[in-house]
């Protein structure tokens, strides 16, 4: 059967290009980029020529790019790393309710090392810059806020953040989640005025296995390091690099079409397409905002449970998700604190696209989602 | 010109079939693990099968084994997770005095937090039984001992400090790092009687970027994760698993010879072949014991600089390291420990072998070696 692939935010398939040039580095490039001989060096010549594209790509230097093994690695270096450089315990962190959990459960860890967590929920179905400067004090040591919201596409106000941060003359570093909108919107580390940014590569048609953080050169004197070993990547984080995928990354920054409109105008077409057709069964009810990132529209039934739908389009080969991919089926905290009510939070789908997606991919899950409204149990 | 490689200590070539497996993953299994439909089931699949391989190589069970992005990162979990899960500021500490710096590195933050850390230095060539007796005391939370060090070959008496443990009934947990063993010597975890125990992919043609930490199922409550985010593997090690390096480095234990012997034999008739040859020459002497990991062979001309020696070797081809790839060149702190004196620390080279390896490339290196006693200057 054939699989109708509509769950691009939890994870895009490897383009040819990265995985050609993923073995490519395996089999030709593979000494060790730390390695004083040519072989080394020739390794070292991969990570350099990535780091130039990352940081082009961001509107960065080289020598503010950092590999990690992924968003996850990357949100917690920054997250942990800033706040423990920049403060210490009793001072405060600021997060949005709704970042990922790779932020949220590292600003936990940081209560338990007695940093106070602020976490700012959602109002009118976004973050307010009001809220943030109600919270804002002259302890805090670091704002974390994702730049679209997994679950809904929500595009959050980080430049304002930015320019409240810096009217308010704060010290505070701002770091960015940037896993989902990156790619896809216009992220430039300057108009965003962030100190930190965190990207993935397997968003974006790389292998899982590698992501980045951007660290103003001026804020890295407040970035400690989470992992402790050798001297690479100047001990920010110490480890062997892993070069295909770091290769693979730089590929995949080189395949993404050229302009913003490029790379947006097809996602939304289908997201367009979809809103049209799902429009046409009134139980169904849209969470994301029209506004939001154009790769994720968050629908509900408001009657059948997401897990029991996320089945039924399985067996018909269609894959889509819940809230995340992390979450593992379990009830989504984002979608309540978006103000979501259960008999929604429950009956959530996260249908997320990429240029991989056609028309025909979107007529295929709505006749699916009607056929399952149709036909399945209801629980309200 | 060819390359003649003998920095498999650094590490190795990508096997061909490693990297067909990493391919075919990217492109054909590239579904996230955590995502409830068939891409994902696909995906979690192979995630489980290579738990399979490395736990039955290690002769463990699948849910002690969790995936990292290398050995770094699961010496840093180890370290930092065994002894702030098993201990707590004021507890002591044990660890070699010359293990890789990511566990060194790791037991310095142990001691920035309050734990205090013993570093044992090696006596007679090797770690002494009786001193790890004379510093374990009832509230030591950690043990950490190499398997293989990596700048010299010496094999560390990883089951005796096991037997120790179990005779005074400590409740010290037992790390063996076991990136430069695992594959060339025998590895069982219960043979080792360790409670946990790293490996790393590139070592033995697995692609950077995947390694495993082993820890015990009893021990696993005494864990604690470093990093924070989704609930994937257990919470232990969040973030989307490298599925493409996971499923090569299933694929490169697959590819280990079977028996024992047949993982040494070629290497260490290679290790012979170098000694013979570089007796001939009487200022060359070898820092390795004869009865350490036949991959490695450290040796020092006691009168060139490393750094001199490896550019002199690399414009040939020949490509060796100083003391290992991560200290980039720095002065080996390893190689002091182990007792040798500074114009040996100045001039040594780490050859090792894979099985990649001919008889050839060992000639034409003792050739080039020949060649560079005769003409480069020398600082004594």
């Amino acid at each position: 059967m054939d699989v109708i692939y509509l769950d691009n935010a939890a994870t895009t398939r490897v383009s040819e290009g990265c995985a050609r040039v993923a073995v490519r580095v395996m089999t030709e490039v593979w000494g060790n980029p730390s390695s004083r001989h040519r072989m080394g060096m020739d390794a070292e010549d991969v990570l350099r020529d990535a780091r130039k594209t990352v940081a082009s790509e961001l509107g960065a230097r080289e020598d503010e790019i950092f590999f990690t093994s992924g968003g996850t690695e990357a949100n917690n270096l920054a997250v942990l790393g800033g706040a423990r450089g920049r403060g210490r315990a009793g001072w405060r962190v600021i997060i949005s309710s709704v970042e990922h959990p790779s932020v949220d459960q590292a600003a936990a860890q940081l209560e338990a090392e007695g940093f106070e967590v602020v976490r700012i929920a959602p109002r009118d179905g976004n973050i307010q810059i009001d809220d943030v400067a109600a919270v804002l004090t002259d302890n805090t040591a670091l704002v974390s806020m994702m730049l679209v919201n997994n679950e809904i596409g929500t595009i959050l106000p980080v430049a304002q953040v930015a320019r409240l941060l810096r009217r308010k003359k704060s010290r505070a570093l701002l770091h960015c989640d940037a896993v989902q909108g990156f790619g896809r919107l216009p992220v430039s580390v300057t108009a965003l005025g962030c100190d930190m940014l965190t990207l993935s590569g397997h968003k974006i048609h790389a292998p899982k296995g590698v992501g980045a953080l951007y660290c103003r050169k001026e804020a890295q004197r407040s970035l400690r390091a989470i992992l402790y070993g050798g001297s690479q990547q100047e001990k920010y984080r110490p480890g062997t690099e892993p070069l295909p995928n770091i290769a693979a990354l730089d590929q995949a920054i080189r395949e993404l079409p050229r302009t913003p409109a490029q790379r947006t105008e097809k996602i939304a077409a289908l997201n367009t397409l979809a809103r049209q057709e799902l429009a046409k069964r009134s139980e169904i009810i849209i969470n994301s905002p029209e506004d939001g990132a154009p790769h994720i529209l968050s629908i509900a039934t408001g009657c059948i449970k997401s897990e029991t739908l996320l089945n039924f389009l399985s067996s018909k080969g269609i894959c889509v998700s819940s809230g995340s991919a992390c979450s593992k089926g379990k009830k989504s905290r984002v979608l309540s604190q978006f103000g979501l009510p259960d008999h929604i939070v429950d009956s959530t789908l996260r249908i997320s696209f990429s240029d991989d997606n056609t028309p025909e991919d979107v007529l295929a899950l709505c006749a699916a989602l009607s056929e399952a409204l149709g036909t399945l149990a209801r629980f309200r």
